[in-house]
């Protein structure tokens, strides 16, 4: 399914993966403020702020999956199957389609306590984008560089959680997701000290074992579970080399291999792309399954007063470095 | 500390991550056949076949951590503290040096089979490289596209195991690693069924559930469950390309961020390269946790019948590829 | 903490652990009918049913910890720390006291259906009884041999579960529990099958393998887990006595030895008693961690029109039977 | 399969639990110095030492499962399947059938250090009781109040280990057991401290938490994990009373109820009788699974010198204290 997660270190950055059996023709997306993005059911009003993340591009507007804006506000939507319950259109309401909830964010907030504002006044529907491309169950990851909210559209209503660790995965809801973290209070990134029993002999036969216990497969609890801890224990430089290079290395520990998720008919789930962006400079990073290399879109190369796209394809096909 | 695993598509594949807290220079080092190599107790003899490999370079000679030959044999040594105990020199016997194994064995043998032989004959001797480089306690898996075998030299004496899963990592001694697996005999890649209780609704509210329970830590025998299970279940295709792209997804289901394996003193092991050798070809691939890209060093670029030394150092540093 | 279960034979059985690293004088109390239980909050109402259960006896009127009534309902309040959330007494409504909630349930209704209905019109109070005896943090499950459901007093309102497993036992709320046994979905009482992988061979080397994975510890999610696993699966004969040992037997599984579960100050939570009411025929059945020999008290031996309470303390003392 | 413990308060204590999807009829059986006890290989010789244990009278000898002699010294045997590798008959040394070992162990021996000697005399033979009764694979667990080995005969000799938890179960070979018990080395009978992120706000939600981790199936590394942690964090009093009690809670803690370990065919492999010897004062207790009260044997109050056996059939028959 997928894993969200923030990073600070001089800079701040924001991506996920994206665990699926397949895949559309995901690009990365640069959304200049007057690109024309037509809301469904809303009059459609002026964007304030330029937007990049990847997206699919399926007719003329960009339906993105992961995102920031000029601000430095990020959103990114992940699965949240059969816990995601839309509203109708209520024609009292500002109605936003659930595909145009992260521009529609993105475009007009300039960080989360402005994102939260604005989700608590509009109306989330389950407008389906079109025909071919049918409503999407997904809850979100909002940040800026000092706060991250999860958001879920639940059966009891918009629920808007703190987030903390700045993690996100897929179900079950959030509350629960955190509350399962305690169950591992005992962990530790450090190497650990006998407390089993004072009467036996044990002993350290190896590095990494203050974290027995730790889930290994990749259910989205235990996703969750394992970047959290990668992520609040991990050490980085704070250049942007190494940051970006450590955020890679976080999201790697939940990283989906093909053949070890097997759907029915043989499909394998697996992380189609690994995103990282620096929020701070709009510079968007990503490796896909199929290439290692990271390659870099950068949101200052472009008009950002155009009104029309920037795309750049993910590029799909490893780049080996042959060194002789 | 560390993990080796073998791969085979339509060339054979073997490779391993190096995990420490530290690093010295490594090299890809290609060793010619007429690059004399001295041995510590014995009369130096002609090789047979070229290698390549990682090595460290401490003056003249290269210490090897893992490697392949011409002919398409591989060897590489793996932590294994406190278990290894080399012998004594004997003066009836061919006595190698431990770190002059790899060297010795790929120098001279064409596959598995004759590497064991000559393993049997030998005196492995505890002779440190130097006071500033003293012994290491290693064990050590050689593979050839038909066959992989671990080989341990323990207080009982030197116990050499078939490795029907094609991995290793470190402690505890190898038959106790593969009996561990049999712990994890209800695990699959696959969607589960509800085996808990028919009188209970259970449901997949996640993909990826089938293997709950596999171990998520950096220990060794953790590594060595995810190894495997990800190896066995490895789904890729057979084209170099695609060989060499899934070897390094299924090498990443062990590697080390850095932060989440503490060590006393502040330090972090992380995994510091990760290795992948096409044996058949003699093209030699790696990444470092400072550079995703993968790099490549091809051994049929080179003189084999020099007596020099070829070396590349590795690349620590990302190689980022700006698309705008 | 506490374990509770329901179990189905013949008969209908209703019991529980009560874990504490203290203990009152627990006692086994018959309350007939018109025994004089005043309310703190409303006006006394005559009951229906007599009760059997344990209690706490401070002064003159039983605290109840779990106790099955004259028409085969049963309740238990179990330990809720911090997730309990009482009501202000509220004028406009029939307020209930927490500690009279056991006996104002059971003297007045019949099943689980009406116990429902009863708990959606009152207001349970945060009163205390005493100084000495302040308000403890409780939620409870209430069963016939039909229906068993979980009552929640939480920060959001009154919630009543259907507990289809017929298990509780503390934190955290109902719904994350029941969740939580998705999470073992691929466990099974039976003899695993090798689904790891078809290249490994593997062998059940041992019976029970089949729920690798099922949690040993005492916390309250582990011993959830493991009871509703242990009784789901459960095979028994129908006798009264073949129902009510195995009952014993399931709440073994979580029962607490002295020493695995340390406090601070050095104490020690243990299983103070164990219990298994026969509620068809109204007999009371337990045992103390003092005594493992089963303890009984029926109903049907005492007048039950009678205004005073019939106290049967609990038998702490092994009784060992000398066979020679 | 099966699980043995020793015990020390003020006397020491030995027993185990017999868990098998059958059961023979098990006795206590005395065994006076003077009863005949025929060697199939050897003369027989006198013994030193009266016997007390449970053991299977198929015809006129005792096949016993674990016992204790008059001078505190206790052995008993335990599944150990496909492991267990016994000697043909060697003409030239005292030849022991397997299922002669524990009464001539326990017939001549008086502590752990003379039956250590004594096994490293004899040849333990594959010499099948008779045809009904074929060979067991067995290993065994010897004690007296100041040291306790287990004893192993595989393919590789007779292995004779220090067993310092006191606790014996099944497969694997126990060094493979002791060496496993490294994995829980982070849990703890105590409340945990948060050490998986102080970025990060946990709870002990429950008591017990620290033990997170200790594993909760019948499987005999499971049962092996879980009765080490909960007897060497034991706590109790030093009467016999205290003692004996304490020691059935401390194996109740893998006591296997009927239904969590089904075998083909539908058969439930379960707890058949869970035994407590004192071995200081030759009191022999144990349960059944169809009874929960402690019964008591007490080899003082018969003669000892007599060459007949004293037997008393184990009472699988629950009786209820009626209270009233």
């Amino acid at each position: 399914m997928c894993t969200a997660i923030t990073y600070k270190t001089k800079n701040f950055y924001f991506g996920r993966t994206l665990d699926l059996e397949y895949s559309y023709s995901e690009e990365v997306v640069i959304m200049p403020k007057k690109f024309s993005f037509p809301l469904r059911h809303s009059k459609t009003r002026a964007r304030k702020y330029a937007i990049i993340g990847t997206a699919f591009v399926p007719d003329t507007i960009p339906l993105f999956y992961d995102a920031a804006n000029e601000a430095g506000l990020c959103m990114a939507g992940l699965n949240f199957p059969e816990n995601a319950k839309y509203n109708k259109v209520n024609e009292n309401r500002t109605n936003v389609a659930q595909f145009e909830l992260i521009p529609f964010i993105l475009g007009n907030c300039a960080d989360t306590e402005e994102a939260v504002k604005l989700i608590r006044k509009i109306n989330i529907t389950d407008t389906a984008y079109s025909r071919k491309l049918p409503l999407t169950d997904l809850h979100w990851i909002i940040a800026d560089k000092n706060e991250c909210v999860t958001v879920e559209c639940v059966a009891d209503g918009v629920k808007i959680y703190d987030n903390t660790a700045g993690v996100l995965t897929n179900n079950p809801p959030f509350n629960m997701q955190t509350f399962n973290l305690n169950n591992y209070i005992n962990l530790s990134p450090g190497q650990p000290k006998n407390t089993f029993s004072s009467k036996l002999e044990l002993k350290n036969y190896t590095k990494g074992l203050g974290a027995a216990g730790l889930p290994g497969d990749l259910s989205s609890q235990a996703r969750f579970v394992r970047a959290v801890f990668t992520k609040l224990n991990s050490v980085s430089g704070k250049s942007e080399e190494q940051s970006v290079n450590q955020f890679f290395h976080i999201l790697g520990s939940v990283s989906q291999p093909r053949g070890s998720n097997r759907l029915d008919g043989d499909k394998y789930e697996i992380t189609v792309y690994t995103s990282c962006c620096n929020a701070s400079d709009g510079v968007y990073y990503y490796t896909t399954y199929g290439n290692h290399r990271i390659n870099a879109v950068d949101i200052r190369k472009v008009n950002l007063q155009s009104d029309e796209l920037y795309r750049y394809p993910h590029i799909n096909k490893e780049s080996f470095n042959k060194q002789n």
